[in-house]
């Protein structure tokens, strides 16, 4: 169970709703509050070996949920069209802002930076 | 069963993944090819009914997955905003070509309205 924050976080993100209650507490408490999995077991009251086949079973569904699903992969293709976007902007407004100084351009330079945050 | 093309096809695309063999060939023959319940019993082999409840139990997990996950809201969210931005593009191109010709503005308005094409 080598813990990869980044990935699981990511798939919790998306798919944590599809898991039980439980597996949802304690794979909080291992990946967001970053518990050990001894002191999980000793707040929980149930065996260390317990808390880790909890969330090993979470961990496998999310790793299923993406496999069927590519929604993570595709949210990361939106993401990084957004940040494409964000810099083609933010570029149109230097050069607006050295050359031509029109508001207009550089009101809707900053609409196209405000909604690619939504994206992220 | 209320037949909703454009949400149960949207459902469709997101958590298809997640439904049997037998749903999905269901499922399409009757929302993509639009072919009648009795027409795929036919094809099928199997009873109007049987065709009826297979498709009934799709449709049901696609809300289940939808009111667990929220994707499909959070992907219309992301569709929006790619709306907004082509159109703030649209606009800083249509000011730039009547006014400043600034090629590199074309440019980066190209690329923009591109990316959103991802998100659409």
């Amino acid at each position: 169970m080598a813990k990869d924050l980044v990935k699981m976080s990511m798939l919790y993100d998306l798919y944590g709703g599809m898991l039980t209650e439980k597996q949802r507490e304690l794979f909080t408490l291992y990946y967001e509050e970053d518990l050990s999995l001894a002191e999980i077991a000793q707040n929980e009251g149930i065996t260390r070996q317990g808390v880790r086949d909890t969330i090993v079973r979470a961990e496998e569904a999310l790793l299923e949920f993406e496999d069927r699903l590519h929604l993570s992969d595709r949210l990361s293709g939106i993401r990084l069209s957004a940040q494409k976007i964000a810099v083609a902007a933010y570029e149109v407004g230097e050069i607006n802002r050295r050359n031509y100084f029109d508001t207009r351009v550089d009101a809707y330079v900053r609409e196209i930076i405000e909604a690619t945050r939504v994206m992220e």
